[in-house]
């Protein structure tokens, strides 16, 4: 999709060579704003201002949402007050809430300056909630209904207010306390005759988070019961604001990134790859390099204190690497399905027995199958073919042995530890390939030396 | 959240023991569809059908097609013929069509005698397009508009026609001829006056994909555009469907599971992890196993043809773990990143010089405090603390150039093979972590026994 974006540069860059601004801007104004975001960052920035200046209001601000915040900033630092006001009055609050994160203190403080009273009071009603909760994605903009009103009345409300609202689609029925009790598509509205009472029509089982809910858990019930928005309510039940599902799906892809790079030791970052300057990605990498090189030394010391072993049996050497690596893979598979299933919900701690008792017959058959076929290796192509020295049935056997043993506490290891870790309360994610590589090293090492010991007398 | 499904279970149990359907139905009707599909396949399976019957038809529909399909199959053929015509009547194509691809045939051949002449001319619509096509995702159901009605004609005709459609919302405008000219939401039309055309206040800047589009670029589509739904057309740009944010939503988490599980070494699969056999786990995790053994086995033979170097120096050999972990870890980092970044659509194969440059510098400066901390940690622990045998500053040396040169070829092997596999049209997901690790393993020993041969003479 992005290569359309590519080809429109040149025809861009050579309309703002010619200074050709009204066919820039017929332009412009048929494409859609996370496209002109996209655009305008390949662009060179100087020409940003100008280029900016030529959307109309609605569509500026749409597109201000979906720009990097260095970009922003920027943006925002050649504004005069006039226009920074008309794009902070067409934001939502969420997104307001947002920028006013992002943004350095001085520009934060025009920001506020220029947001009306109203707006302003939004603003500060979300940012008071914690990173990742419910409530820090929240928006206040919503339309909410009186269980007495009639469906026309609905509808006439709706039309009167919804304008500057993020969904009409769910509207909320809320009592004279302002507590929530219920809720009304604007289908059903739409659809029900214009006398019929919103207390009658409208839907009381309701799905609502709590503010300080975590953002993960919030977004996976969108997945769940495909809403379209949800209500988010403070302590005693009164509607605080709602979440909307394009929200939903961005903290879904955050969330998911997130997994995927703390289960390839990243810790993670919200900025996209090429964006990422050299340090902050050598930052995100080389702590958990080095922990890993530092844990990885232990499995030497295995190595070390089984020196005399090896000088003895040279050959046992050549199977380390294999040992370790099908070890390190099998822990892995088992981690990494069970990470992807308790962040799904679709295993929780209490299945914890029946998950190791899968693992186990599980990995018995790998680890059958994978001794078999290691043995037939070895002995057709180490001992017929290539007559490696010191490579005997014993040195086969000893070899096979560990593998099917090591299997089995790789994936054994590999279930347990995610499972134990979010029942402790950190992030499952963090015991993936890495940890449990490093772990099942020096087990494997472990189990193959006891087999040597008992079976080549080393 | 699950937990509640839990406690819940037990109450439902007593409940049906003691016959007490009323109270069951009172219970059963305050619940949401995917809790009640949760909660069902948690409970004894010959007490399905009963508990079924006590749903009132719509939610029995939402229930039905929430749940996984062996319990589908097994309640439909408990079904009367005019049980499966009710809920048959109350499905929306697309999930009919997912209903009829799953069953078995001759369950099948029911279900399309129980639907009526419409419904089965749109499910073999959508059966038509191959699988993971925008095509066998979409649903024909949508609301379509002409240019010349009036906003109240239009919201007219919505409130007639509009029960049956899947989604309200947005609304398409369509020429005689059915091609697609514009969208407007619904949100629009109600803010709208009465008797404003729908041709002065559609949208008519369509994005809309083709039927054979893939699901997954459709999915990310919906993250970009924050869209509720969006329209599929044939290849003459007609109108033949649409695919909603709650599709998009469930295709996002499928893929991206596909995606983790790829990347671990494990052959997808869409059932949850408890519902899989150990027959089919083994089956999904057994062919990568044995694969990378056999890759494995190419490390060890170098380890084979080195046999005289390590046998002259022992010493060397208990770095041999942390190397090849070390590099595995920085090759995975990078290759994940990539994956990732690919499937966000983030980076595309043009650039992948600039990947490399950044992936050369960052891998520079991790290899540099890795070699030196390193370095500092053989001196420390291995020459002053433990006096080792046969660990000399040489080989410190050795060590810690193999590391640093370890880590940048790492690095560039694991972001330029996901790229390569891209543009060749493979998966890039293979090319993570196991993959690399193999890889790099091989070139980690062959940059170690280099540098031994010429620093200690070998």
């Amino acid at each position: 999709m992005r290569e359309n974006t590519f080809v429109l540069e040149d025809t861009i860059s050579a309309l703002l060579e010619n200074k050709k601004y009204a066919t820039l801007r017929d332009i412009l104004i048929t494409m859609n704003p996370a496209d002109v975001a996209i655009l305008f960052e390949e662009l060179p920035e100087e020409k940003l201002p100008l280029l900016f200046r030529l959307l109309p209001k609605e569509q500026a601000a749409e597109t201000f949402v979906e720009m990097e915040s260095d970009v922003q900033e920027m943006l925002i630092r050649g504004f005069s007050d006039a226009e920074l006001k008309e794009v902070v009055d067409e934001l939502y609050v969420d997104d307001a809430a947002d920028l006013v994160e992002e943004m350095p203190a001085n520009v934060v403080k025009r920001i506020l300056r220029q947001a009306d009273p109203e707006m302003r009071k939004m603003i500060n009603e979300v940012l008071k909630y914690p990173e990742d909760s419910a409530g820090s994605i929240m928006t206040t903009e919503f339309v909410s209904l009186r269980p007495g009103m009639t469906a026309e009345e609905a509808i006439k409300r709706i039309r009167r207010t919804g304008v500057d609202k993020e969904t009409i689609y769910t509207c909320y029925v809320t009592s004279t306390s302002n507590v929530l009790v219920g809720f009304i598509s604007l289908k059903h509205l739409i659809l029900a005759e214009d006398d019929d009472l919103v207390e009658d029509i409208m839907d009381t089982n309701l799905i609502s988070v709590k503010t300080t809910d975590d953002q993960e858990d919030v977004a996976q019930m969108f997945t769940r019961y495909n809403f379209v928005a949800l209500p988010v309510v403070d302590g005693d039940n009164r509607l605080v604001g709602i979440i909307t599902v394009d929200d939903a799906m961005d903290v879904i892809e955050e969330e998911t990134t997130e997994d995927i790079e703390i289960m390839a030791g990243i810790t993670p970052s919200d900025k996209p790859y090429l964006k990422m300057s050299v340090f902050s990605i050598w930052k995100s990498r080389i702590p958990w390099l080095l922990l890993l090189m530092v844990s990885a030394t232990f499995t030497g010391m295995i190595i070390t204190s089984f020196e005399n072993a090896l000088a003895a049996q040279v050959a046992l050497t050549a199977f380390i690497p294999m040992l370790m690596d099908t070890g390190g893979n099998s822990g892995s598979q088992a981690s990494v399905t069970i990470i992807r299933s308790l962040s799904l919900g679709d295993i929780e701690f209490s299945d914890i027995f029946r998950v190791i008792w899968k693992e186990i017959r599980v990995s018995f058959f790998c680890g059958i199958v994978l001794a078999a076929a290691n043995f037939i290796k070895i002995v057709l192509v180490d001992m017929l073919l290539m007559h490696s020295s010191g490579v005997t049935y014993t040195v086969a056997l000893v070899v096979c042995l560990t593998l099917g043993v090591t299997v089995i506490c790789a994936k054994v290891v590999g279930c347990t530890l995610p499972m134990l870790a979010q029942k402790l309360g950190f992030d499952p994610a963090v015991m993936a390939s890495p940890f449990i590589t490093t772990i099942v090293d020096a087990l494997s090492l472990l189990i193959y030396f006891r087999w040597a010991s008992l079976l080549l007398n080393l």
